[in-house]
């Protein structure tokens, strides 16, 4: 259960020290609330660590932990600051972007095709999205440290900071007019959006991208696993790559 | 629990009335033979149905039923006999073959990418691969109900029969000198085999195959998860067959 931190005083010594990356905290609702507790909720505000009060039911699965009504999920992974990301130096980046992908084996095996086609870094929300812990890293086969995996509270406003970076930004889109292939993933630094499967990219977002494509289906059926359209989309960019290049892989 | 049938008098029914596909039959080893059993064990052997003997303790997981030590594991689907796949006219056919796919969400997964991708069948060997069950069933979004599924016993004696009807073999293996975007996929029957994670596709099936691809890993990375290389590969050619036919999708 290396996912989790139990109790108040685990919890606290957790965020105090500041060492390990939390994805989120649950507390119970209805419990007593003491000092350690209100430092908790402070350091979390502080922080931008997303904290929830649940009922005492979600806290049945870990009940052989003596977690005293508090609870902190861990990242395997140190997550890497976007401007640390922005100013290394490199000719051109590229990014996947997660923005809805509740799915842990989904969301692992998307950074694992990430590494292997050579992308520079995995953005996802810290909301609405699997965050990164042992299934995650487990279903990206150890891939999840070999990229820099960035967590970010407002997707929106990193959209914008990436596009004032030289970012072109690519979302997906069933209802797209242009296919994967007809764009162009050569001499630019670039984002590619991968949204829900139930729901797809936000409006907001779309509207801030700069391209907007889809994965021809041809058959009379709902859609692609988004693991593996994700995988199609970065191996084009790949293919284009390599051959314009030359190089030889 | 749709994939199983129980007790010795079920299975016996099942077999005898043959409506239902059987993916295996499993009995318990030391168990008290009667005749039942023995003409459950025949006409398995009859109809090429894997049996195997297994010790007790494989039988807890089902021991809230009345199995009495015979179990078969049934499809979701009716599976579509090679012969009946190779007499149907179509241009030109694609097919997807798994050679020791062994998870079942990749297994599902990989139907998926084919029927959106138009492939006309999924083939894969009764042993050293998942079966279709209801997990795979929810893999694949309901796939299964949308594509030929051929389950056969010898993968070999299957691609020679492929080949005696006009259909290119295509193997991916790590070490192929081919990329998979370096062959024309257009205008032609073919079939796509993909191996198990692990161990790759056997050497005896690499030889028989005309083509041998790889997908370049741009990092110092093991290897795609199986699934993502299938859709990757698969997508590759329809991409060539849309841009070539200038249909609009």
């Amino acid at each position: 259960m290396g996912n989790y931190i139990y109790g108040r005083n685990n919890v606290f010594e957790l965020l105090s020290e500041g060492n390990r990356e939390v994805n989120k905290i649950i507390l119970m609702k209805g419990m007593k609330e003491n000092t350690k507790i209100s430092q908790i909720i402070e350091m979390a505000k502080k922080r931008g660590i997303i904290f929830q009060f649940l009922p005492k039911e979600k806290f049945i699965q870990f009940k052989e932990f003596s977690h005293q009504g508090v609870i902190a999920y861990v990242s395997p992974v140190k997550y890497v600051d976007i401007n640390d990301f922005l100013e290394r130096k490199k000719q051109y980046k590229k990014v996947i972007i997660t923005d809805g992908v509740e799915d842990p084996h989904n969301f692992g095996s998307i950074i694992r095709t990430a590494v292997c086609a050579g992308f520079d870094a995995v953005i996802f929300p810290s909301r609405r999205n699997a965050t990164v812990n042992s299934t995650v890293e487990k279903s990206s086969a150890g891939a999840i440290n070999h990229i820099d995996i960035i967590m970010v509270n407002s997707l929106s406003s990193i959209i914008d900071k990436l596009k004032d970076n030289d970012f072109w930004i690519i979302a997906t889109d069933i209802n797209a007019k242009d296919n994967y292939y007809n764009i162009d993933y050569c001499n630019m630094n670039f984002a590619i959006i991968m949204g829900s499967e139930k729901e797809g990219i936000s409006s907001t977002i779309l509207k801030k991208s700069d391209y907007i494509i889809k994965i021809p289906i041809l058959n009379k059926f709902d859609s692609l696993n988004v693991a593996n359209a994700a995988s199609i989309i970065m191996y084009e960019s790949v293919k284009q790559t390599v051959q314009k290049s030359g190089i030889s892989v």
